[in-house]
């Protein structure tokens, strides 16, 4: 039930980070549920986490290490999430770094470690520490279709983006992958996302790109409103390309990094969108005229967040109140509705406190058989703007939600 | 699908109040669509409206009346919501209780006008100024089961209350009917209540009678997160039984009369959840031991909003992990999940930041094929306490929200 094209593009490896995969039988046999990502010496990383206070143990590790360290290996298994499972869950963590460690000849805190699945129950570690020679065996900077497999739980399918630009005669690569696609079945959790860029970019600057690019990708996406426990959003920069480090936010270098970061980011964010739960659509709410970005972001969440807007979209219904609703739902002091307007795509359907006068229920049939639509929405207070992306909501949701034991 | 007993009770008559309900047309023929109230002279009148943007005509009127005068009849239809519709709405508004009020011999402005039903089309004036005469010769003291019915709109259930009790050798009565049942159907909308007593009471007492009622009632129910465009709560006091006023909000009567209307609120906005759309479950999500009940509040929506633990609870599975993972994402600060129970009735499921030791899923699932379930939650950073009530997500929210057209 995926929306649009899903497809992986050809993934361009990027120098200095190799990747391994291997089987550990964390939840099923023959599933390749371990990927490792060795990364060159002198690369910076910079890492963004989930809010959500029940965090996962590999979470909390994950902030302990790079605050004592720089990565040198990421460790990752599908099958366990490892969340809600108290001091146990901590020191299960830290076992597989340590054997990581060991076997890899780094310190356990140059090793970050994720894991997604059933929450509550501990981590296997002597199957995963079983698993990890394999996975060394097995690194390879071709590697990356393969891990955009590997990290997915119940994904339809493996998500990745790669781009390629030319700066002073220097290939530049950023190459990601992505997982999650709701809070996803029973138990299961976590959207992942791993982005690399052979680009050499000091600490802060990487820190700040990380930050921009999250907050109009993975930061502006919603399926049904819940955050897992186990989010987690890295950006590597390996520095293998042989570019002058960038050292500031500005530059022709750094433009066009940052809008490559942003691109990948986009697209990675807008897979899990597009693989979401149940998805028949994919919906851009775009929202303008905005007194400050944070008011355009409510009243877009309100409508990405609305049931009763989502199930009218699984339904094909230009269902104008229930969008009307939502934006007077959002909590805008002293909004005047009378300057609200309201598009499917091009076609107005709202405007002065109510239906549009030229607005026609054909219009907007007609953009509703469409599988990708955008709702925009002109506040008339501002010059501000943002957008979401989100998906509709179906008996699927609900069946994958619900169903799994019948 | 109602969960739990919904009848309606004896609906005492209240000294002051009468009830008159005609057939109007306003949608469907052959409905009472219309019902009138009618207030004794004396009778003070509290009311509080949607918070959202877009509110209707007749509460935008409501407020201007409520401003102006004290209401002398309240008046109602079904079929038509009369939101959405701009200036031509409020004119609309305003010429039904001009009619009225030519007929019975009042001020406009002594009219309340409350509408509900589809969004964005235009109220018809003339066949509901035409009903007028129908409803005011069929006023009675006796037609509060008629009036529960009559505003009803997808409701599968009319919904009433009604307590009686003695003080001073005097009896007052307290009734009270809701309608309600999500944002109901495309295009439908609104929670509507409206509750008499006949004891006699300030304007501020009522005021803060009413503040208090809503807030431990109807402001804590959802089904869908979704605030309509037009719900309205109105609470009237006749002054019709005989007691000396209630001056202040201290004493016996005013205690005893407190208690009843909480209950009576309390039960009228619970049957609205047990008639929510699609409900199989009755849930009520009790959170104690906050720092305030502020953030009480907050953690017993976002578990009652989660479209997650929603659709578990359809499938009558006792998923902790959505749960701790809903009141990790409440936003608390510094919440320490260490210290955080969770109990499901009285079986305790989460402790210590993960599954109790103790809990067994035959527990769980021992628990969770009951009708009605508890949620309790102990945040150990306090004595607060709040509790909100919710219902299940099923397949059938989806279908009655998005299937209508098939």
């Amino acid at each position: 039930m995926a929306v649009g094209n899903l497809d992986l593009p050809v993934m361009n490896p990027v120098k200095g980070v190799r990747i391994g995969i291997a089987e550990a039988a964390i939840r099923y046999k023959n599933r390749r549920d371990l990927t490792l990502f060795e990364l060159a010496e002198g690369a910076t990383v910079s890492a963004v986490f989930t809010r959500n206070s029940y965090c996962a143990a590999p979470v909390l590790l994950c902030r302990e290490h790079l605050k004592a360290a720089t990565p040198r290996y990421l460790l990752i298994n599908t099958g366990n999430a490892n969340a809600g499972t108290g001091t146990v869950g901590m020191d299960n963590a830290r076992a597989t770094c340590v054997e990581l460690a060991k076997l890899a000849g780094v310190h356990p805190q140059e090793i970050l470690p994720f894991s997604t699945g059933v929450i509550g129950e501990h981590l296997p570690v002597e199957r995963l520490s079983a698993a990890l020679p394999a996975a060394l065996a097995a690194l390879s900077a071709n590697a990356w279709a393969d891990a955009a497999s590997g990290i997915m739980t119940t994904d339809t399918r493996p998500k990745g983006a790669s781009e390629k630009f030319e700066h002073d005669g220097i290939t530049i690569t950023v190459t990601g992958i992505s997982k999650g696609a709701g809070m996803i079945r029973p138990n299961m959790a976590t959207m992942l996302a791993y982005v690399a860029t052979d680009a050499a970019v000091t600490q802060a600057v990487l820190d700040a790109l990380l930050q921009s690019s999250v907050n109009q990708s993975f930061n502006r996406i919603t399926i049904d409103g819940d955050t897992s426990t186990n989010d987690s959003c890295v950006l590597i920069a390996s520095a293998a390309a042989g570019n002058a480090p960038i050292t500031s936010a500005s530059g022709v270098l750094f433009e066009k990094l940052e809008a490559a970061l942003h691109r990948v980011f986009a697209r990675l964010a807008q897979l899990i969108v597009r693989d979401g739960e149940g998805a028949t659509k994919f919906m851009t709410v775009r929202v303008e005229e905005g007194a400050d970005t944070e008011e355009c972001c409510d009243v877009a969440y309100s409508i990405a967040h609305s049931p009763l807007v989502k199930t009218a979209f699984f339904a094909s219904d230009p269902n104008w109140g229930r969008i009307v609703a939502a934006i007077g739902n959002a909590g805008l002091k002293a909004l005047d509705v009378s300057r609200v307007r309201v598009y499917l795509n091009d076609t107005c359907i709202v405007d002065n406190g109510g239906r549009a006068p030229a607005y026609t229920e054909e219009q907007g049939a007609a953009v509703m058989k469409q599988e990708e639509i955008t709702i925009r929405v002109c506040l008339g207070r501002g010059q501000a703007q943002d957008t979401v992306y989100t998906c509709d909501f179906s008996y699927d949701y609900v069946k994958i939600n619900a169903d799994y034991r019948s």
